[in-house]
């Protein structure tokens, strides 16, 4: 007998699609007997004291002390003035770092099949500022952020996340023979964190041509770190290279050890409630944060049966090509999970 | 008999593998009797009064003479202070609008075969003001620019060019969810442009989506209009749709209706003077260049010879998976042009 800890994790389901692909993972995280209970919390913003838009305590409390959550997708409400809730939730548990691994999912046909590659994206300043300025009548400034301690943060992140994850490269994105000194200082404490690491290969590249040479040939790319736009932009491109964010995790690490793991799809009001959505992306963001936690066994086993599935092709849901129901695409994995042990 | 008026055209052949490439566009040029005569010119910065850089003053005089010009690869010296040439060409002409049709080449293998779109991007302001301060030790800010001025003006441009080049759809790339005043203002003056071309239909759309749906499915664009930045990237990713730099043709539009056709690429010092380059890009922006002269006939019938040479594959040179020399390369294109007549 072994004894394993139950974790708690705060689980936000989010709108539309949420709560279903949220129960769809609840259940395979069962079937694979992962040690993993949930805390299930609303996080859609409300007016705190002054006016303030904020997360409401009760979610806030639950992830100060579980430190770690997952997410379905939220809508952002159209009231006046209320806040992107991604942007809130980043700006509220400071989760600076945005990271992607796009891998290529067998039997998932797409244009290219030998992606391997993760996305680290600087997720609290650069172009996110939101500081901008009228300076005459038709004139407009934005300003883009960069600081010291955010661009070593984030690339010591990188070179952190490729040693620990067996991957063999960091390539800095930037254009910094434009911004000299925003981009500049970003590449800068990208270099000295790479002294560092001598054991992880360091590169750098303009943004555009890793735009450029990503659609030709992504499998040469491996770790890729930069500003906050710039991430938006290529770890959107590099969901594209494997199927787009149906199938796409994404995991944002904060400090003092908050992470919330979330599928970055949108809501999709028009199937929710139907028993229609895709889990994938929401399971695959789940076996990140089982990763992340340690928990590679479970990872592995849960990630090998939604592989399986896919590959498959008998039971699929309408996006990835099949007509299976979200429940039946769930149970199937749920049965190879089971079959595992 | 016609009388053709034979225009004069600045020809600006640049460094390294340039002169041979330029050499090709003029034999094949001859080849199909078009009428434009070349007065060649060097662009590479000079230190001008009082120290600032600029272009030499017979190469601006012949660009303000002849408003038209063709220009190979250029390096920037590496001389301490020495602007990128690129950016001086685009100040000094006010070049502000960057075109580029990024159209599948039967033959040539890409993971697409139905790209049909064109990247017009503004030139001139956005994240390229090159204002840029020290706040702080470790803190830096560069200044993203946006006027309604230049914003109107790159939107009129794209929709007269999606008109005149019979194009159904504009679509303006902003994130003016994020940078409201400065992408607000872009998207502001797309909208009201777009009020009078009823007939070119309007959408809009955040980049991280055109860069996800893009690589995709590119055959829903058509022609884009976004800021600085944001086509530098896009005009990038869309040539490797296609087959890379190589292979795609670039026009830069200024005001007082100068206009500098370019090709991207690279010098590629490695093989320059071995009469190993592919002159493609710089004979397609040559072909832009024509229809822009309105010469469509001339345009139509190298364009075809050079697709034709292409799609055969016999005569290919190294990069396009062939053993052919450029001039091999550019006789096969030449005898082409020849037999249509
Ligand atoms: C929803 C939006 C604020 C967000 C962003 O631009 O960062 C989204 O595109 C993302 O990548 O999470
Ligand atoms: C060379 C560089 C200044 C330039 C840019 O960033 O605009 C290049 O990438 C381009 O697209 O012409």
């Amino acid at each position: 007998h072994t004894f394993l800890s139950i974790q708690t994790v705060t689980l936000i389901p989010g709108d539309g699609i949420g709560p279903e692909i949220s129960t769809a993972v609840m259940k395979i995280f069962e079937a694979a007997k992962a040690p993993i209970q949930w805390e299930e919390r609303n996080v859609t913003a409300i007016k705190g004291p002054g006016g303030r838009w904020m997360i409401p305590p009760e979610a806030k409390e639950s992830m100060n002390k579980n430190k770690i959550g997952l997410k379905g997708p939220l809508k952002t409400p159209i009231a006046a003035g209320h806040p992107s809730m991604n942007l809130l939730l980043r700006k509220t548990f400071d989760l600076y770092a945005n990271v992607r691994p796009c891998v290529s999912i067998e039997g998932y046909k797409t244009p290219y099949t030998d992606v391997d590659l993760v996305t680290i994206r600087e997720n609290t300043e650069g172009e996110y500022s939101g500081i901008e300025h009228l300076i005459v009548d038709g004139v407009v400034q934005s300003i883009k952020l960069i600081t010291e301690e955010a661009s070593r943060r984030i690339a010591e992140y990188a070179f952190e996340y490729a040693r620990n994850n067996q991957r063999t490269s960091v390539t800095a994105v930037h254009k910094a023979n434009i911004m000299r000194m925003s981009d500049g200082l970003f590449l800068r404490k990208c270099r000295e964190v790479a002294e560092n690491y001598k054991d992880v290969k360091f590169t750098e590249m303009y943004l555009d041509t890793v735009c450029l040479n990503m659609v030709q040939d992504p499998s040469h790319f491996d770790v890729l770190v930069m500003p906050n736009l710039y991430g938006d932009i290529l770890s959107d491109l590099c969901a594209g290279l494997i199927g787009g964010l149906g199938v796409t995790p994404s995991g944002n690490i904060g400090a003092n050890g908050v992470a919330i793991f979330e599928s970055v799809h949108g809501t999709a009001p028009d199937i929710a409630g139907k028993d229609l959505a895709n889990p994938t992306a929401l399971l695959l963001s789940a076996v990140m944060m089982l990763r992340h936690m340690g928990l590679h066994g479970y990872a592995k086993k849960i990630e090998t049966a939604c592989f399986d599935t896919i590959r498959d092709e008998k039971v699929l849901t309408k996006d990835l090509g099949g007509n299976a129901k979200c429940s039946e695409f769930t149970a199937d994995i749920c049965r190879r999970v089971q079959d595992m042990d």
